[in-house]
């Protein structure tokens, strides 16, 4: 029979990478977030405000937090008390996205048997980190009310990878032009199966949801191993 | 003589295509603005508002709108009667910043010869496109005051090729827990000489000192060549 050439993603590699973080986490059980959004959209607000839910029923949790440089974000974290990697590319020309190598890196300063959840807080970016498979059992998009309604259409690849959209910010719904319904169609032409929670760190509001949503996966991703 | 080895920036073959666009930019005399933010920092309500008051001036612009896909900033621009290139890069995996490749593919679409600004909107990303050169005069980072104050130190590279920072989105001050003196500090830290200017595309704060430096800068290239 004649060979087929196969043209190979250049992403493979990277990928198998991923595969590789997959089968650690596999082996210890932990169910893994990958948390994207544009850069001050709330994403380490999201973590201070769920990490401690989850903690209240016995969820032991950890963070890789993920920047071009600084370690801000860990610092705000630190009151947690839980364990955190703080995972940087390079300041000057560094990558805007975290790699598989990098949670593969980080992963060494982890203690897994520990922990049941695994959150990854991406770079703050729509675009490149969409790209990429980290061994995560689920990728979320973070998107904020002050960013406009337009964002999935312009940045599809994220709304349409991600299982869940979280709207943060919504407190501030009072003080901007916003069509709340239009954000909603614009997933819906992107992702019609996404699921959407209004979210905000300052009220509170959906936090309840978004834990019950985690923990119905955790679940289901425990029962299919 | 020995020959010493060099090793090439490996965007250097990037950069070489700006300086064939700033020497088209030099030809007809065009000043150039490459604008750069966060997706949704309001790069297009900036120019909404600062296009008209240009044209009051006497001054024509063009703008080549940066976007992964979609043209629907491009459409909203339609209404200040001026030529517009949409410029994307892919839906689905594409490039995450406007190299010099896209902007000279994009000149072709524009007469040079009748307008005196361009203004390059970039794809909404604080990371990579602050790393090419496109043949602008000047770059400048816009920032919404909903994006927190720390950005200019978790993407230095953006605030530092920058020569303005424009802080957006003021008109929500009142509603934010935000520190203005601590933006400003943690700008100085990365970029002393940074110029920076408050404005809000709702109430029109600022747009008339963003066009008085526009302005200057322009005349100042012009007795520069």
């Amino acid at each position: 029979m004649m060979e087929i050439p196969i043209v190979r993603d250049v992403l493979e590699e990277s990928n198998l990478l991923g595969w590789e973080n997959r089968e650690v986490f596999d082996r210890s059980g932990v169910f893994v977030i990958n948390l994207m959004s544009s850069p001050g959209s709330g994403k380490t607000a999201l973590l201070m405000k769920t990490i401690p839910v989850l903690q209240t029923l016995g969820i032991n949790c950890a963070v890789i937090e993920g920047d071009v440089t600084s370690s801000i974000d860990s610092e705000k974290l630190k009151q947690l008390n839980i364990q955190i990697v703080q995972a940087n590319t390079e300041p000057f020309g560094g990558a805007c996205h975290i790699g598989p190598h990098l949670v593969k890196a980080a992963l060494e300063f982890l203690d897994l048997s520990s922990i049941q959840i695994l959150f990854i807080e991406n770079i703050g970016n729509l675009v490149c980190p969409a790209e990429f498979y980290l061994g995560e059992d689920c990728k979320i998009a973070l998107l904020s009310i002050t960013e406009g309604e337009d964002k999935p259409l312009k940045y599809p690849l994220m709304f349409r990878e991600c299982k869940v959209c979280i709207i943060s910010k919504t407190d501030l719904l009072p003080h901007l032009d916003f069509d709340m319904n239009l954000l909603q169609s614009n997933i819906r032409l992107i992702n019609s199966q996404m699921k959407i929670i209004f979210s905000s760190a300052k009220t509170g509001e959906g936090i309840a949801a978004w834990v019950d949503w985690i923990m119905s996966q955790k679940a289901a991703a425990a029962n299919s191993r």
